[in-house]
């Protein structure tokens, strides 16, 4: 790591504010690490860490405006469905009130139009609904009661890099087994914490002028030091098709990703691109009552089980 | 108005990606404010628009950055329940996602939790949370049956004061009876969408520099042209309280507003101070049981009713 990056990288974690809870998050990771260490049958469990929804940039340290990045966390929930039903265990870090997974199927606004009062005054999911709402609960439960699922929810960017780091940090003797699907919309500026305004910035005149610095990029980081063996996956939004491909060659070169999915906010839900050194497959569903995220989250187990049986070939030689 | 403020609104509405659903907007207001013109007595029934949240402002035109404030939107879905419950026929003007009225004891995260499946399959509330889901679900359908809430969501500042001036248009025939409480937090700075990046902003290398420009301030518009007769409050917010009463009086001023709403960001929920021309009375709760929105609401019901008789004094005279 050459000295400007490492420089920019404390800056980053020195200035940010501190993690309030961090003790808690660590405590939570250790067990549920230990809870999937192996399975009945004594094989290692794949754990995978979901990042998912976009992250906050505070402009005023009493924050009340920000910077956000579109995401309702959408791909990440439903991929996290996938990876379950594939035997992974999941850690779900996700951005406060997106997309949760078994939660899709629920109507976003209307929450009380769900419900009716019977005759006897109780209340109960009116008959349309009951259908996908009792299968959303039933795989819900079965994944907490198996332990498979664990959320941890962030806001700013400082707090998802920090999180990011111990989950990563807990993650990393799991070597080859883990996996790292950062679905995240992660912010590429923010303002550090000691030049941010302290209070509410005032309109009083004129034109508001902002310098943002870049966030330094902690997937080579993540690569390097934080989990080596963790087989990582990033993904790739743009809203230009033309440079989409090239920047996802250049994450895949530039941060050591095994794979990156490459995606085109038009036309995201329907269609990606997965990018790995030599190859580009692009997957597609034929009509609405498919998922991408299934055809996805089956390329990359495959993909990971290939990564760990050369692993371990490599460890025997 | 002057012309240069009248040309900056120009410049600012010009400039607006086009409303998409514009037309049926009018018509759902046109039919709730006919409906709502009198009641079975024969009186004027009072009609609010209640704001409620976060304006964002786009930077890119295929929006994946946008800036945001910060607003969970409690204050305005917690409002409309005590308007509602005093008569008033509510326009609750909100930002897609935050809290809605009668929604608002419900649990925010794990919406699974919630549910419990019975031994015989279907779904139902959990014993815990069916009493106050119940009485939600029943003062909500009880509003919305006899048509006094109307429900109308915004994202953008383009979006927001868009909607505000249609919204403004139809209630102006309400004269005094029409109440605007303006508890969205509206952005002070906005990218005018011709100047906006097309595509997602790169990250290529060092920093990024934004200019904002100021948002026109619509108050005055709203007071003077859109609605003249209608009484008007507004809401300051401040994390210094050192400058918040000088910031309320000078809004009371500028604006014209009959009220202006001050709370501090940190004790927002226990406390607020009701500004008027000549008055400022500190509403503060005992303990946590109470809502100081209900205290707001009734003080502001009874200011309008002295507004409403005034009016009619002058019009007799």
């Amino acid at each position: 790591m050459d000295e400007s990056f490492s420089a920019e990288v404390d800056s980053f974690f020195d200035s940010a504010p501190p993690l309030p809870d961090g003790e808690n998050i660590s405590k939570r990771l250790a067990d549920f690490i230990a809870r999937n260490q192996r399975s009945s049958e004594g094989k290692p469990i794949r754990v995978v860490c979901v990042s998912s929804g976009g992250t906050t940039v505070p402009l005023e340290q009493r924050c009340v405006r920000y910077i956000d990045n579109f995401s309702s966390g959408h791909r990440g929930a439903t991929s996290t469905e996938y990876f379950i039903k594939a035997g992974y265990a999941v850690i779900f870090l996700h951005r406060r009130g997106t997309y949760q997974p078994y939660c899709r199927y629920l109507p976003e606004d209307s929450f009380l139009d769900f419900f009716e009062v019977t005759e006897d005054s109780t209340i109960r999911v009116c008959e349309e609904h009951a259908k996908e709402v009792n299968q959303a609960i039933r795989n819900y439960r079965s994944a907490v009661e198996r332990g498979q699922l664990l959320k941890i929810p962030f806001t700013s960017i400082f707090e998802y890099l920090q999180v990011l780091r111990i989950v990563a940090g807990s993650m990393k003797s799991l070597e080859s087994s883990a996996m790292f699907y950062l679905a995240a919309a992660v912010s590429d500026f923010y303002v550090p914490w000691e030049s941010m305004a302290v209070h509410k910035i005032q309109s009083a005149g004129g034109p508001l002028d902002m310098r943002l610095a870049p966030v330094p990029k902690m997937l080579s980081l993540l690569r390097k030091e934080w989990a080596p063996m963790a087989f990582c996956i990033s993904f790739k939004l743009e809203t230009d098709s033309e440079i989409l491909l090239k920047k996802a060659d250049m994450a895949l070169r530039k941060y050591g990703m095994h794979v990156v999915v490459a995606n085109e906010l038009s036309t995201r839900k329907k269609e990606v691109i997965v990018v790995t050194e030599g190859s580009k497959v692009k997957l597609r569903i034929k009509d609405s009552n498919e998922e991408v995220e299934k055809k996805l989250v089956d390329l990359l187990v495959d993909h990971h089980s290939n990564y760990i049986d050369l692993e371990n070939k490599n460890l025997v030689i």
